[in-house]
């Protein structure tokens, strides 16, 4: 019952299958070997954009903050949501590899950027000329830190903002195959098509070991990327065990599947505490995440059954009174089973 | 018959069952699973330093510079030989992560730093203060760039001479197991028992997929990198993966036989072209590594039958007379085969 | 009628005086002369600090950043004001210096800190360990930049926080002379003996030509700030030149003897203003700084008699209707004339 | 009898006067002034670069420094003497404000660059593409740091040779006055009608308190530069005390004329030294920097008359045989007086 979160979850057979099968001997190092090659047309492919600058890189960190140092200069602000990955989790990696880049915050409900709040931002950004940090790039994370989808409409409304004021866009998507899984959209419509910049592909928390694909939409920004990558130790003499990864995973739509069953999963999870009193599904679950109230009492059982989740509101006591209220988080992932799920909800229940 | 690099090479069997053996379903992100907790302890227990902090990661610059910006403040000078890794191949890589620290090319016979060069540059630094970059760290690499073995002796004298300009020292391991195949030497003795305060274990050329540890003989400075580590996007959510490499790689002496291999087919082809007209073995073959000088109408045959070898000076070239000289590199790994030597000496006999 | 700014307001004639009196011939370079040396004992005697490390240098914002990168590490946040000068108006110099710190912004009427939000940020702060930026430094501004004045209770307050959650505290005292003027506290009180950390004392915008001096009450930092000051370009050969600026600056109270009378044109200001129909003061004044609504008939009246000061309301259309409010900012300074104030407020009035 | 450095030598009554006529109470800030505007159109107008655009900072280091990080990206290297002030006396500000690149150390007699080692350096850069440090920029000192004036043929020739392997030229002219009052070019034909993109014009050396002008001959580099000078702490608030000295210092000719005293006070010293037994002048005297060997004897009586200078090198002891030779090096100026020179010459010859 491990619902802590999708990072921790293994591997997907069929990625280790393909690690194994990318070392046949010696070949080119540095991502100069066939499995690279294959990696990087089966992405331009899956996203319709055969002149992408396609970089493979091991943690989602790095991929974010490469793709940002590369859009945006040390004296531009990165607008970003307040509680987004780069902002929160990535212990200013943004800011070091952009020189000093600021991450200029901005609220919205479901971790979502708001298009008026970035428009305001945009628009008021730098009103006194060269004593104020630049207006830099925008990111958005899809699906978002609390597990919403961002629509198409959005996504688009947000891209036509940030280039009506001359800024590229970075997508996060280390979850994008969730959300993917979850639209009737292309993997080019929900990026590029809608005016995304770089996306950042994640495939770490959907199955594979250690892998990230920087997708460069306009590959005049692709030769800056290789040498940021390189000076930041993110490139890999034995490329292949990387790519064969990305390979694998975007090979007949494994990442759209495993994506697809822990979106089940998380469904699962949202309708059977649906009908389990005392506890309360407080977000429209679109993703692989769920957010839900239950009782400290609840809380208690779940733990000692073996369940594993983390709790979302420091001011909560775990040891609070038998009804008083928990906030939880819940990441189902590829690896969760409709057992676990089940066993979760008996629990819950009591 | 590849000779390009032992980074080319591919993954030893072992590594790849670890690999794969690490996956048994859910468990602690970012390190705090069972497989890191394993690797760890044989990592101190190999280098009898059982207070070292010990971390992994998945690229030689990386560790690097890590290593290096967690020794050396951004106004320090790093003291490295001309031809270092570190200066050489790493795209500014300890530039970058240390700050903008500045790096002081010494010379020295194999790539090795000579004591007399390195007191010389220690006393001389900062002669006006505050106007010159100050003593930082001195960073040595076993065996070095040149394929030379620093002896013992020469280990401890080096560090003798950075502790008493008290500037700690870094050692590039990438290929200590070669250094250590060769000498009659223990892991601690080549390492902090001879004075270096920060090295860097290399496993990716030797055999693992992309593993590299970081072993911090003064625990001191362990809470600082790992803040680097994490801000620079090189810690690992499923970091197991990582792990397992390690721990295969140091268990029952797995690297040492890899590099004792790697060795011996370094030996095997300068024995070999001993006997040969026109080629001559130009350095002492101490690790893995060979240069090389053969005749351009010997490299012609040679790229013909399919040999990958790096010639290593701009200045000649590949189309010259037949007999004229063409200096040249041969790397052996592991996975080097007896036959593919003695095809190259064949070829190279003509 | 000028109230656009104090940086505007030229030199007082002391200072200008001290400077061309600095200049007998040759002496030492780099702040080895005699100037200097009785500067920085007039620093000490004034804020009763005899082992206080003193540098100079020329502006407000170099001043700040190296007080910051000195106190914070790349991968600390600096706790900070939403509208606080090293947030807003030093286009990311903070971050530069530091090598990427993260600003966290906190919110407070009269751009004050609060303890309670100070207190809560900290106890919040890397609650996932190295996943997050870590507590770093506190930063206030004394008086702020909405012209408000710390009582001393609130400044103790504040760095008793900040030294319940191990962080060192900086002061940005811009306007400490004018918060001084106001106030019967000693320079020592509101600053060491509270707690602060590091003093950027400002003497530019209170008639200095570009002159300020960082106060280091603990001399420990004093090294690396010296190395940072240079490496930052902020090393004037020429010292004597700042010095004597600083050192007339604080010679027989002339600093707070300027910014008594600044504060009191600003009291002039707003006495008048209280009289006026259309016009309201929305600040307690406290320091040199007037922010005002008045009306955009006024403004243009103003405007044509050749008043200059800042509208503050980017949402507010300076063209609007005769009697539309506009929000406006008044600056006044030890040039500013009773003359001018008086003239200013019968334009106003009409 | 000063000789220590020209950076010592106080401030020129013109320059003085003219800071102390730039305060005629309130004007622009960050220099929207008039004496800013004046001192550009000045600069404009010496240099013939009507397109030109014009900053001042008050520090050598300062200018050079974001000159350079104007010009060559962090992952570049910036081809620059062994013995330049931006390799030497800088305390790493290159490095810094450049975000890491990498200074490339060339050799060549009296501190000048040499073409064919230039040449040569880019020549094979980046043999390996990524994996190294790419072109940057190049950086001459006009005059050199051992007192050379290159010719104008030589700067073309390293310019032409910049130009050809893509990479931007900075010119350190710190004593680009000295250099002129040698030649008998003209201050647009030793810049950038030789090909050098971003001038440093000293001035601070050479009579003012404490001002250097940048000059950027292609403006299209000018708000990256504003940008950097912001964030870099360099923008003065009151700006016109910077401009003016800058205004000063070009206009009828002083910056020439006073280059010129110095220039003539070292030919003095020079003609006097070269009758004096046991003193030799080692270079050829071409700015205002003389370099000589005297006797520890000599030298013991110079100083004991009050002369100061500094000996150069460290493994000569001020304290040997009557007879042994130390070399030394004196620095003279604007300020320099023919009577402290003969006294020197009298001291000298005993």
């Amino acid at each position: 019952m491990f619902f802590t979160s999708d990072n921790a979850s293994g591997a997907a057979p069929e990625i280790l299958a393909a690690v194994a099968a990318a070392d046949p001997s010696y070949t080119g190092a540095y991502g100069g070997d066939q499995v690279t090659e294959r990696a990087v047309a089966r992405v331009r492919e899956v996203f319709e954009a055969p002149e992408a600058a396609v970089y493979f890189v091991a943690t989602g960190t790095a991929a974010n903050a490469l793709a940002l140092a590369t859009l945006c200069p040390p004296w531009g602000a990165v607008y970003c949501h307040r509680i987004s990955h780069v902002e929160v989790d990535e212990c200013g990696a943004p800011e070091f590899f952009t020189g000093g880049a600021k991450l200029t915050l901005l609220d919205g409900d479901h971790a979502k950027l708001q298009t008026a709040s970035l428009e305001e931002a945009a628009r008021m950004a730098a009103p006194v000329g060269v004593h104020n940090v630049q207006r830099g790039a925008v990111s958005i994370t899809q699906a978002t830190e609390l597990g919403a989808v961002y629509t198409l409409a959005e996504i688009e409304e947000l891209c036509a903002i940030a280039r009506a004021y001359d800024m590229p866009v970075h997508m996060d998507g280390t979850r994008l195959a969730n959300a993917l899984a979850r639209s009737n959209h292309s993997a080019a419509e929900m990026t590029w098509r809608a005016g995304v910049d770089i996306l950042c592909l994640g495939a770490t928390k959907n199955g594979a070991l250690a892998a990230e694909a920087v997708v460069i939409f306009d590959p005049a920004r692709a030769w800056e990327f290789e040498l940021r990558r390189k000076r930041g130790g993110h490139l890999f003499s034995k490329m292949r065990f990387v790519s064969a990864q990305i390979e694998a995973f975007l090979t007949d739509g494994l990442w759209l599947g495993l994506a697809g069953h822990a979106n089940a999963m998380a469904d699962r999870l949202a309708a059977g505490m649906a009908g389990i009193k005392g506890a309360e599904v407080t977000n429209s679950v679109e993703a692989n995440m769920l957010f839900a109230t239950i009782t400290c009492g609840q809380h208690r059982r779940l733990q000692e059954a073996g369940a594993r989740y983390y709790p979302m509101n420091p001011t909560q006591d775990e040891a609070g009174a038998e009804d008083a209220p928990l906030d939880i988080r819940l990441v189902t992932s590829f690896r969760t089973e409709p057992g676990d799920v089940d066993r979760f909800l008996e629990v819950l229940a009591g």
